[in-house]
């Protein structure tokens, strides 16, 4: 069974009489640490943690001046999954010594939020942190907006009627994200994804400047070896995800993808978002970044469900499983007679969004072999 | 003026509505350090930070089961003077790396709370974090206990209508936290302190094995070079004080001090402390680390006040006129008409306590230059 951890120390409301006691809690914990659940409240812990090298829409601040972006975060964590999370704002470091910090730091938390981090450097940390293990690691960029798209694109091809194995995927931007998406939405069964840049489609082969993350992208992607401009690709396409970069799209180009197009664009909030032309080939499904406008793609859908459940789980990672859990679980938010153009997502305050995708994950963390509640 | 600083975000009351203008907020954060205080919970915010390596009366037990030690700490915090405290367990790690894990944490807290730290090697840290500089650093053993003993000691000193610069001090013990003690007693004016270990009073060359504490302590103390045992240096002395070791006085060892004895028992809780004698030469005044006795020598009646006082300054360190405050303001929180052998020091809980010595330290921080909240 799945118990949600208690927080017997940490809830600030306990009789100070209480407290005389601890060294013997300690005591009792050094023998028998199987009690460390229910006698600290570590499992109710996030480090929200931050070098404010990557603030989002701003950039590289430092740590003091992007204490509100980390302590914004913290407040939603309490609000909507009761989890006290704690803005850590770390002095700037090199990626090794930050590390060996978060590393140091594991002990006091059941899960690590890394926040408002230079992307490719808080991409190195986070897989470094999950290859050397020990601790559930998130971030939203790879792990949270992927697990949202997910569960949009499921939604809106459940009402267009097309399947993820059968659709041909358009991406845009190659920033070191694109990477996590391709892998998300591929090991859910997305078997046409061709992700461009501004110098068209990426193949194998391509001329021209590279690095890893486009190498890797041309051997993971692209199986039809389409070689050529962004519009190119898109002709046909049923889905266009925009990481970066290139504008919304025109009605000329949204007309020549596949019927029924559907499009995330997860780049800035801009006024030609708030276009959504109706086509000849159907109303195109569009969600994006913009908290006003229907379909809001925003990573506060997916942290405090999918950590609350890797909390109640004492999960020791977040594993495949856990965010394809949580990726159905938002999906399934939106109930089949309301699905709509304007609604493939709930909203952030939806009513049992939270315990639901916490239970999916804790249970899916529980199946894979991951959590530490499981006897319990 | 000295600004109780604001928690515009930490307090999890906000409405999540406001919480989206975050982004403008690290920009004008960016631009204008000076409104930190009045736009962030830093200065609401102090670390706990141990590594499990020193738990009172356990030892080292690693952070795990240290985490109820700290965890009530942080309850005490906030309990007595609303101060968000954050325990933090780290992983084993050396001397160097721990220094270099806090001073990254840094721009997260007003302050840091070493706690159930290895003796020797919190002293270490503490000095180097000190040395080193930009946060304010506390630690009971070395900064809180000889703050609560000169309290008990100036109040104990006025009932019996002595003076701290004429009487005879022997001091017990000669673990590393006997040189913060001799130290802060000195530089309040004791000019007469013979320190005592096993093989008896520490004095200018003296055979056997020594370290550097004993060796500082030759230097600094024993300024009549009292050769001999223990019980030579406890005659004709007005003041005693165990940090370790030694057992409680005997009615004749109390017998031989000046009229009027003052014992301070810093040593675990044991039944001997309950013996209270009444002497021929006065009733001997006995302060001690048991909670149910009178005139309890514990930390908590320092750290709520003085690091409440320290964020409110926004100090950059905590320095002698601020502890010499913090134990003036303890003392004077014992009205003369109730001064008695068995009430020379407040209570925890008694009212005020906690403010009142936050405005004297913080007016301290402030004459004494080290406050960043003089001109507001």
């Amino acid at each position: 069974m799945i118990a949600r951890v208690s927080k017997v120390l940490y809830d600030g409301e306990i009789d100070l009489s209480y407290v005389k006691s601890t060294a013997s809690l300690c005591r009792l914990l050094a023998d028998d640490p199987s009690e460390l659940p229910n006698l600290t409240g570590r499992w109710n812990k996030v480090a929200i943690i931050s070098d404010g090298s990557g603030v989002p829409g701003i950039g590289d601040i430092g740590p003091l001046p992007t204490l509100p972006y980390v302590e914004k975060k913290s407040v939603i964590y309490k609000k909507l999954a009761g989890i006290d999370a704690f803005p850590l704002v770390l002095n700037p470091q090199s990626l090794d010594e930050m590390v060996k910090t978060i590393q140091a730091l594991a002990p006091s938390f059941g899960a690590i939020n890394l926040e408002a981090i230079n992307e490719s450097r808080c991409l190195s940390i986070r897989n470094r942190l999950m290859e050397e293990g020990g601790l559930p690691v998130f971030q939203d960029n790879p792990d949270g907006i992927p697990i949202v798209c997910l569960a949009a694109l499921l939604n809106s091809l459940k009402l267009v009627g097309k399947k993820l194995g059968e659709v041909g995927i358009v991406l845009s931007g190659t920033e070191a994200e694109a990477m996590p998406m391709v892998d998300f939405l591929s090991a859910n069964g997305a078997a046409d994804i061709i992700v461009c840049d501004r110098s068209g489609t990426i193949h194998k082969g391509r001329a021209g400047p590279t690095n890893w993350v486009k190498e890797n992208l041309a051997k993971k992607t692209n199986p039809r070896q389409v070689k050529g401009s962004p519009a190119k690709a898109l002709a046909g396409a049923d889905v266009f995800i925009s990481l970066s970069g290139p504008p919304v799209l025109n009605k000329e180009l949204l007309s020549s993808m596949a019927p029924d197009p559907i499009c995330f664009y997860l780049t800035d909030c801009t006024p030609d978002l708030f276009s959504r032309p109706s086509l000849d080939t159907g109303t195109p499904i569009i969600a994006t970044t913009c908290p006003v406008l229907p379909n809001h793609l925003t990573g506060c859908l997916v942290f405090p469900g999918i950590i609350r459940g890797a909390l109640d789980a004492r999960a020791s990672l977040i594993n495949l499983p856990m965010k394809i859990a949580a990726s159905e679980a938002l999906a399934s938010m939106v109930p089949d007679e309301l699905l709509d153009h304007e609604m493939v997502l709930p909203q952030v305050l939806t009513p049992g969004l939270v315990p639901h995708m916490a239970s999916r994950v804790a249970k899916a963390a529980e199946a894979s072999g991951v959590s530490d509640a499981v006897n319990e």
